[in-house]
């Protein structure tokens, strides 16, 4: 694999990884925005516009753009976080012209107000839809209480009231700020052509404008604390769910693999601390600990579910293993365990083109650098006992901010 | 990559396909057996076994199961269909030895009355689970409908009733019956030397039992007909659930291409022609098609939910869409879509060593053939618009079964 970059007089950064052997090539367009860049006004307009890209442009109303993605057998999708917006496609290497024509066009779409207004209709109803799932909710009201006030805390739907109050001059304006070519980033990896690659993207995005879209956010919140209880009916709400988020390492800072050896020994879905303790003796349905890492800022995500009349014996578990974890951090056979996981899963993650692509535009984006295969499992591999305790004295298990939705007044 | 196939002395099949490019090595005991081999006093016991295969060996207890596979970074998992029993797990090659040493022990399951006791509870928990899942009770209840007595139709999970009453020698007779060598395969694809992976295999199992195990149901059900409501309280089901099961090409009939071919054009999940007619402009949450090739016998799926006061006329636009293809087939250009989709498809998931070891022991199996990706390719791009009209005469869309499951009692 070979890796190559350029940057286009508009400041479109290109990005590839070219790998002769893969018998595909996934691309991307790599938006740097998202919920965290909106204001209260605008909030969800970042999800919204990702819907919108692909409602047409001057140049294909939604039919064509849906018809030229088939036509290639393109396996297409979009997502939006709290950071970025992601338009990305996987395709044989013979059909890569073809994509880049239709995933550039996308990206400048007309926003037209008639589908505008029925996609607005589709976004409510899709609130509505996540509002009802307790998993969701729990996440969404967790990182609202935890971020208190900070931009990270920013909910990616939005609300029923910001999206129906959403005009679509403000979308506009949004997409004038954000969507500019630095901004913005072309990536591929797989078996392509470089050269032929930079061709393309540079013909397709000559005419997008240049502009500064900064991040001006990024400082790292303490976190709320306490414990925040979000009462339902029992009859809408029959699990208790629990989600407790501590601050943890920012994603360009060294000891975020010391943090997520943490995170594999206490929470991995399997075999872990909590996987013993709530989920193999079905204390829990459901029971983990995962690590969220951000532009600046980093969060440890623990949570569980389970029956309302246990929820206070597995936050006493809980609690008690973090307790112990802090204070007496892990048993080298966990950490080299949690290692073996962990390079076993960044391999076989290597052999897909779509997970390669993401992870090639990610160590960009989040640490301005390139890392192979061989690279990323060389700085797992260069992980100490000391660096697992120096990240648990720096971002203590301790530190939490415990949301629990569901029936219970009260979790203790 | 090469493939390379073996017989023990006992009868057990060893599949192999190694790629020496490939980054890990995805292997699996394949078990042909499934809820359609079931009596229906054992209805739902595959599965359960399944689950107690994980809870120990005289070996190892259910920890050090989950702790032998955790060491080695093992990627692992099993499921149970009407037909299969699979146990499956991906590694980095280094740790292939130990993999099989835990993967070997573990089909040969103590089945202890106490853990029998504790499963059966997360079993029954599971379908009470289940059964509160409109999209699952529905390809329940439509399966058991359409099949009016075939073993396919039989419920994967069993009911409360048929777990609450099994017990636990009724479970060791049907493992006894069934776990036989010769109805087993050992499956590797990926980064891994032939020869030894036959010792290793060789060695694990040589004490394993021969016998025969037989599946004497091969036959191709006509299906029921008719349409089918159950009716459930609007505060209950809020939409309405439809699927519609007509008799397919079974997975070793030449027509099974064309058959696909068809489901692609018909209802894929984007870019078909339910895609356009129901998705797009919102009238369903969810349409499509897809086939189901068993072993004798096959179906098509058809299904869609939308909101109640939508039902009829989604209904009517289905049933006519079948009507046109039946009647009229697919065109030139629907018909190179769906090859280019396919085409894709296959390849994308050919760069995966666990999709491709799933894929041997299929072609296996149900074709008694091993086929590369390549061979795959040649055979799709063979299918012709006469194959399709064959596939069309042979099965007609237009030959189903209807169950509806939601607040209407009635849905024309």
């Amino acid at each position: 694999m070979t890796f190559h970059h350029h940057t286009l007089p508009n400041g479109l950064t290109i990005l590839g990884e070219t790998n002769p052997a893969a018998l595909s090539v996934a691309v991307a367009f790599w938006v740097k925005t998202g919920s965290r860049d909106e204001t209260p006004d605008v909030s969800g307009v970042s999800h919204f516009l990702e819907h919108m890209v692909f409602k047409g442009t001057p140049r294909r109303d939604a039919f064509a753009v849906n018809r030229d993605f088939s036509r290639i057998g393109a396996d297409n999708n979009a997502w939006t976080s709290e950071e970025n917006t992601v338009f990305h496609a996987v395709v044989l290497p013979e059909f890569l012209p073809q994509l880049e024509d239709v995933l550039a066009d996308i990206l400048r779409p007309s926003l037209r107000g008639v589908d505008f207004e029925t996609e607005k209709k589709v976004i409510l109803d899709e609130i509505v839809r996540y509002e009802v799932q307790p998993g969701w909710a729990v996440y969404d009201q967790a990182r609202r209480t935890f971020y208190a006030g900070h931009p990270l805390g920013n909910s990616i739907l939005g609300t029923t009231q910001s999206i129906s109050a959403l005009t679509r001059d403000q979308m506009a304006a949004y997409f004038r700020r954000r969507y500019v070519a630095p901004n913005i980033l072309a990536v591929a990896a797989g078996n392509f052509d470089w050269d032929r690659f930079v061709h393309l993207v540079g013909q397709a995005t000559a005419d997008w404008p240049i502009g500064d879209a900064p991040r001006t956010n990024r400082t790292e919140p303490p976190g709320a604390g306490g414990v925040h209880l979000i009462t339902k009916p029992a009859d809408k709400v029959s699990q208790q769910y629990v989600t407790m988020i501590a601050p943890a390492a920012p994603a360009d800072h060294a000891l975020g693999y010391a943090g997520a050896l943490v995170s594999t020994v206490v929470g991995d879905y399997t075999g872990s601390r909590m996987f013993w303790a709530l989920t193999d003796p079905g204390l829990a349905d459901e029971a983990g600990m995962g690590i969220d890492e951000c532009d600046g800022a980093g969060a440890y995500y623990t949570s569980f579910n389970c029956d309302p009349d246990r929820a206070a014996e597995c936050f006493g578990i809980v609690r008690r293993l973090l307790e112990d974890v802090q204070k007496n951090g892990i048993t080298q056979e966990e950490f080299q365990q949690a290692k073996t996981k962990v390079l076993s899963r960044e391999v076989r993650a290597g052999e897909r083109t779509a997970r390669r692509m993401a992870t090639v535009a990610k160590d960009w984006v989040y640490r301005g650098e390139y890392r192979s295969v061989d690279d990323e499992l060389a700085a797992w591999d260069a992980v100490t006992m000391k660096d697992v305790r120096e990240v648990l004295d720096r971002y203590p298990l301790t530190n939490q901010t415990v949301t629990a939705y569901g029936p219970l007044e009260k979790l203790t």
